[in-house]
């Protein structure tokens, strides 16, 4: 019951093959510089190949080549937004690529390469069963009150301006196995994720549901992250284009692409490049990391509102994984909540250990969880298979 | 001792004159529509008045000799940018002029008015103190951590862009007030104000000093307004430029005009007839007025990062001290600071007396009291007379 997981991005295609019950990937690799004359072809643990020019079908087709005999019972996909179309895992057939073709004006760099993916995949392998899963789906449990924007309410009939939020399989998948280590069921319990990767978002889920994230339209709203601004005042964009004569284009790349930690530090987007040049008196990547971990803090206290108590508060991701000191900085500034962090716990779980990272008489319950996107991915899509 | 008060914005020029001592106000009224055929000075007691396109400077004279002989000691300016320059009240003499001027690309429509306004009422009455009290003084205590936006660092230096907040003389006063009420030092406290006029902000003030406020560069930043969206994802602009043909300005305009209540109503910026039309079964006005609440609610909560712990929320401004049901429906979302409402007080208290609005013993203890912003600057301006 091996599943192939793919994840096709605007220049690169990802991939492994995974046991969804064993959680064993058996090969993995990834296309990228797609169309380019570097274009590159590593897969473990087969090696890399130059293949120069080479597109997003012909990606596909050398991957699903690469497979050699290992047995496939279905194909799972990424995608980044599924709009309003979709709250949940979907088998592909004509109709459901159509909708994810339509979501493109919300992300015009990931879902027309999703849709060059697909049928990419849909055709070297007709036979067999391929599932689409969704960032947003998780997230088309949010209210009302929570996904509208303060804006002519036009602007959500005719161009579906909304709050979407993204990174909706990491956080339910956390906040699943928060459960699971926290010994109580998924649909009694109040948890708030901070999954923090390259890109961040937080996550209010109330009885299994996500409530409210605070990501939105796109993944640049609200936590500063790697090279995005987050939340900014919405008159800073004309500012700029009147300021720095700038165009809007270019503007919204700065805000996307040269802002956040590599910004504001003027040295990397790396959390870890960061924290050592902060240990050695930078100041300015201390300014980024202050920035950084006490916007998240901001982040995780106004989802709150849509709680009515915090069961727990999950790190996840690159960064929520991988960092004691973040972890401890943000507990730092949630004084309000009354966390008693457990240094030892916090330097003993990450990456490799999933656990609590607070004492047991504290107010607030933290915990680190490892995310596995690829692994959500795989079991979505062998779920669906079921009949 | 009594001070004018003068707040001059780019189409009109408010005055009031009082007695700090005693509150009381002799005179006041509005020049208004200026520089336009409908151009008015409406003054009480005294009347009203056409002087069509009457400019600030003689509509500065026509209010200064309406006020007959009232003795009048100091002249106080409000100001809504002070930049980075000022920190508190100041008297003005020519180099402070010259720094409200500077600020003008931060306040394009308002620190120009204050400038021509000042050098009028300066002209008029060269031998009395004028002082200029800050929309932005109160908040240069925040801290980097909350005023750095997640942008490239050099943006701050060259262009000054970083938060500011707004309302500060409001948030203070309201503070203040609730210090006396609540009989502790107001240098002790931890408090959040939340003032809810056709502007909003929220403002966590911690032993005496703002910590961090919702408004930022400009007052468009944070909360759902009257006609402002507050936050938005910042891809918004360039996605609605794309989608809707709109140039930046225009998409600018419609963010700080045709956007919060009003654009989410359909209805109106006025949260008096919201409620009504909700009331009676207007299914957006329900929505927009749920929005509202929501993002306040929000708002307080991310503002808690900056507090060790919360012991007084106040609510103020025209919809802050009107109305009982929004801020019962704002306490609603913050459950987990479990306040408890106490209806009847939340009814009693308002526009005409301060009071706490939760019971004795809830978890929460939030309060509602009156602001006056008029007052405050008539007693900064007394304040800086004092040798
Ligand atoms: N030991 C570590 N300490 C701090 N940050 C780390 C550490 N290891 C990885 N990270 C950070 O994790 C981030 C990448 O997270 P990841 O989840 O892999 O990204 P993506 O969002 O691209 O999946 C980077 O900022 C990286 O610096
Ligand atoms: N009784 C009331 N109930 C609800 N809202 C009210 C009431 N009275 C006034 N308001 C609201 O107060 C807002 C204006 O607040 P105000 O502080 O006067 O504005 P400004 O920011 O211009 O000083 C309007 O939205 C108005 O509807």
């Amino acid at each position: 019951h091996n599943i192939l997981v793919i994840n096709c991005g605007s220049s690169s295609l990802k991939f492994a093959v995974i046991d969804p019950e064993s959680t064993q990937v058996l090969i993995q690799g990834i296309a990228e510089r797609l169309n380019s004359p570097d274009a590159l072809l590593k897969v473990q643990p087969l090696g890399s190949q130059a293949i120069p020019y080479i597109n997003h079908a012909k990606a596909m087709a050398a991957i699903l080549a690469s497979l050699g005999d290992i047995p496939i019972a279905g194909i799972g996909h990424r995608v980044v937004h599924g709009g309003e179309f979709f709250s949940a895992s979907v088998l592909l057939n004509e109709d459901a690529v159509a909708k994810i073709d339509a979501c493109r004006a919300l992300a015009p760099l990931h879902n027309p390469a999703h849709v060059t993916g697909i049928r990419a995949a849909m055709e070297n392998f007709p036979e067999l069963p391929h599932v689409a899963v969704f960032d947003t789906a998780f997230h088309q449990t949010m209210p009302p009150h929570a996904y509208f924007y303060a804006l002519p309410y036009d602007l959500y009939k005719t161009h579906q301006v909304r709050r979407y939020g993204f990174h909706g399989t990491s956080h339910r998948f956390v906040a699943e196995q928060a459960a699971t280590l926290l010994d109580k069921p998924f649909t009694e319990l109040q948890i708030i994720t901070a999954h923090l990767g390259n890109g961040c978002s937080a996550c209010a889920i109330k009885n299994g549901q996500s409530m409210d994230t605070t990501m939105g339209l796109t993944p640049l709203e609200g936590l500063a992250m790697g090279t995005r601004s987050g939340d900014v005042d919405p008159n800073l964009i004309q500012f700029l284009v009147e300021q720095t004569g700038r165009d809007i284009r270019q503007v919204t790349d700065l805000l996307n692409r040269d802002s956040g930690l590599l910004g504001l530090s003027g040295l990397s987007n790396d959390m870890r490049t960061l924290l050592e040049a902060a240990d050695n008196g930078h100041s300015r990547a201390e300014l980024a990391i202050d920035v950084f971990c006490y916007r998240l803090a901001k982040g995780i206290l106004g989802l709150a509102a849509a709680l009515d108590r915090i069961d727990a508060l999950i790190f996840t991701g690159g960064i929520g994984e991988n960092s004691a000191p973040i972890r401890a900085r943000t507990l730092a500034h949630l004084k309000v909540l009354k966390p008693t962090l457990d240094h030892d716990l916090n330097s003993a779980h990450g990456r490799h250990t999933a656990g609590r990272i607070t004492t047991t008489d504290s107010a607030l319950t933290a915990l680190v969880v490892p995310t596995n996107e690829e692994l959500v991915i795989a079991r979505e899509t062998q779920r669906l298979l079921q009949p």
